[in-house]
């Protein structure tokens, strides 16, 4: 079965000369810096509103590159499959790995598959795995944020969480949240063609905007202030949010960024975001601040001071 | 839980400077051809003779790259973890991906992990990608047989999956069988010192060392020739394969390797193999043939031919 499904569904939708040759390893010409980096995903329900598990995995690794500046270039695909899966669902999520690869741009050069027995896994899981070129002179890193500099939110923040537990719990809205799941390569390519002062760069995901903030915090070794009232968000996702007990600053995102750039460039660059059509809504949330090293703190509607401290634990499980 | 796991066990081990920084890409360095590879790893039990899970991962994506003549460098690792899994066996687990990486020579350089609900995962699958270089002037590939290349088998078959099932079935022998899971990077070198003219190289894994020459059958468009008493197989595997009805050439290896080489170069080829700890059982098996292209013939001991077929389906599963 494994070969057929290979040979048929896999090389049917994705193959290109570097896979078909099947060989255990994909070969080619690279120079300069190269960025690697792997994420598995066992997100539950495999298809929900904006997405499902292939998307996700494309835009996961795709972004996850991105952020370190990369544009990416091969992507590896893992499948664990359980026994009895059936094989119109396997090829609806081919069907957006091939999507979202050829949306950003990516090849799909080596892969493998695992076939386990009833009830040794739920459904399918998939790793991907990718490699990306780094621009020589580039160097951002979530300890690179300086003291002055602005933090830049690229659009509303919680739909990817709030569409996953939604579809879940089975809850219906007159509109429904989408997840944002996106590859985000182009609008980092943008925001780096801007200007050279980009400090840090990272996508919110598992933990949300909370934990990415507090990442840059604590590498960096600096206060991070935000602004409530600056924080894109749906009346929809926020809406959830308050009916199930969640902080939308925990939910996850997958189509979304978090730039701290110089306050000199932070207008310019805000401009561009807005100008792609995944950051139509960007927002300059905040800024980097020599107070409360380490810490996060947002400044509420109310006119007081919040921590918005490390999550501990996860909030919501299997949202990627 | 995810964080002090990552914090305490994982770079406990594992760590190094690029890991260290946790960003979601390692960046690093690399000129010339690049080799790239996944491998997710299911096997059952977690911990059989000779070796586990951890163990197997870091070897099995070594393997890979090393069979493209890649100088394997750096691995991701992804760990599926199913709640609840022993946080003792994960140390053990994640000791041997550190021992066997660093008898290989290779860095973990980024990383992931997921919980899953109790009951959604079988313990614990690991996903390894790997990339490397290829010496730029090198072209083996399972497409590179030509007529009158000589066949080398690096030692005894079947013992990966026989160690596996003797495991799971509980069977008991004078002389255990362990599996031969090992890195192969240092051996593959070696051999590519000795001559340029390797024209296929492959580790015999999943299917068997049958599927490994119907691959080079089928890519390179020539005939596989082997024979049966040239064939290295120890004698606890042979008893298990006809006790339990297994064909050895269809059982999968995990530190064997498969090597075409030129006739004029096959003697030196083997003697460098030898002097491997992991080749002193090295044998020509066979050769490469103008007749039946596509095919691999077997001459039995008993003097009669039989045609090797590819294995559909899968004999045994979650052996890697």
């Amino acid at each position: 079965m494994s070969h057929d499904l290979i040979k048929n569904t896999l090389l049917g939708r994705l193959g290109n000369p570097m896979l078909n040759r099947l060989d255990d390893s994909a070969v080619f010409d690279i120079n300069g810096r190269l960025a690697f980096t792997t994420d598995s995903y066992v997100v539950s329900p495999l298809f929900f509103p904006g997405g499902d598990i292939g998307k996700l995995a494309v835009c996961g690794t795709v972004n996850d590159l991105s952020m370190a500046g990369a544009e990416p270039l091969y992507l590896s695909l893992s499948l664990i499959i359980e026994e009895g899966f059936s094989l119109d669902q396997l090829e609806r999520v081919i069907r957006s790995v091939q999507e979202a690869a050829a949306e950003a741009g990516v090849t799909v050069v080596t892969g493998d598959t695992k076939v386990v027995n009833r009830g040794a896994a739920d459904s399918l899981f998939i790793n991907t795995a990718g490699v990306g070129i780094v621009p020589a002179d580039l160097d951002v890193s979530s300890s690179g944020a300086r003291i002055g500099d602005k933090v830049i939110l690229s659009g509303p923040i919680g739909d990817h969480g709030i569409a996953l537990i939604s579809q879940r719990e089975r809850l219906t809205f007159e509109s429904p949240v989408e997840s944002d799941c996106a590859p985000l390569n182009t609008l980092v390519k943008e925001v780096l063609q801007t200007t050279p002062h980009i400090h840090c760069l990272r996508d919110p995901t598992r933990g949300g905007l909370a934990s990415t903030l507090n990442e840059f915090a604590e590498s960096s070794g600096v206060g991070v202030r935000i602004k409530e009232d600056k924080l894109p968000i749906k009346k929809t996702v926020l809406a959830t949010c308050e009916l199930m007990g969640f902080d939308p600053l925990y939910i996850a995102n997958e189509g979304k960024l978090v730039a701290v750039v110089d306050s000199r460039d932070a207008e310019a660059v805000l401009q561009k975001i807005r100008e792609n059509p995944y950051g139509r809504e960007a927002e300059i949330i905040g800024e980097i601040v020599e107070d409360h090293s380490g810490r996060v703190i947002m400044e509420t509607r109310l006119g007081t001071s919040r921590i918005i401290d490390l999550l501990s634990g996860e909030l919501l499980p299997r949202i990627c």
